[in-house]
């Protein structure tokens, strides 16, 4: 494309996730093309965002308060405290709406591959909540990858010497999903944990 | 999420075009973890394309001067001109950087469906441009689509009266391209317009 301003917009667009060359020309052509509409409330959008986003230091989720709403919610139940790796999976978890206590975010789950250990995740922060006595049950929803089962354990062994009911999710076949599409590991999981129905 | 301007934002993404509610959280996620990092830059480039880019009343190409860089060069050739139904099309055809003519983006292709009719379209520019008498070759450069071939043909009627050598792009099968991936229209006209090599 023509025009350094341009090419700059394009630069900046392609290395944000998930946009490869193709989608940024695309979303390059689309904002230029209705720019009067389209920029101006991005560039507010960003704007705010930017100046109002802050961490939750109770939390550590973001929200444009500290703490956060969720960490000032008084309805919320503070025997619950439910640990996810990253803010995506806290608001995965808030979104149906069905889980009604707090939230610790780790900030990631250990990786050999990827040089994060115990020190670069929010496990000591972890440590301190439940020394307060306040939590009755602590969930730990982290995925079932490789990474994630290493973090679960590592946060087992510290968490054992607390009177703390620790639990995690269930596994299985999710909903809507069809057999023949599942990874065999899903399958056995699903088969040697069967409910009796009758 | 939380918080009135980080769900703004979210919103404002999300309505962007191949950004589904999914991707639009990652990236709201991704800009927002890193925002002292990645929100200036895209401030700063979203602005500066806003301001600067203009339609270039030549090609009817974006480029932040008009006429654009392109119209401008005086090593183009000015007896080629190439008509491309969007800007992506043009962009396409210069990064191979083979194709040394101007250009003339027609702002779309006829459809029925989506109400575009020859009056929204640039092709009485077009006439114009070849009443001149400059153009020798006119190349329309039209997706062999249902739409795209009537585009073609009702730009062809039209071009007739005109001492214009006018071609259109070669159909086949893509450099690259496995046989049995390839639908059977692209098959049958690579096969009728089979080349002896010997």
């Amino acid at each position: 494309m023509q025009g350094q301003e341009l090419q700059r917009l394009f630069m900046v667009l392609s290395r944000l996730p998930g946009i490869g060359p193709r989608s940024a020309r695309r979303l390059l052509l689309y904002l230029l093309k209705r720019k009067d509409r389209v920029i101006p409330p991005l560039l507010q959008a960003l704007n705010e965002a930017y100046s109002k986003t802050v961490t939750c230091s109770t939390c550590y989720s973001l929200d444009t308060q500290n703490p956060c709403t969720l960490c000032e919610d008084p309805r919320r139940d503070p025997k619950l405290l439910c640990v996810v790796p990253d803010i995506l999976d806290l608001w995965s978890f808030e979104r149906p709406k069905m889980y009604r206590g707090y939230y610790h975010v780790l900030g990631g789950v250990l990786s050999a591959m990827d040089g994060v250990g115990p020190e670069n995740l929010r496990i000591q922060e972890l440590l301190h909540k439940l020394r307060q006595g306040t939590v009755q049950e602590l969930i730990l929803a982290i995925a079932p990858t490789l990474d994630g089962q290493t973090t679960l354990h590592y946060i087992l062994e510290h968490v054992k010497p607390f009177p703390v009911k620790t639990t995690t999710l269930a596994h299985g076949i999710p909903l809507g999903g069809e057999l023949d599409f599942l990874d065999e590991a899903t399958l056995s999981t699903a088969f040697s944990g069967r409910r009796r129905l009758i």
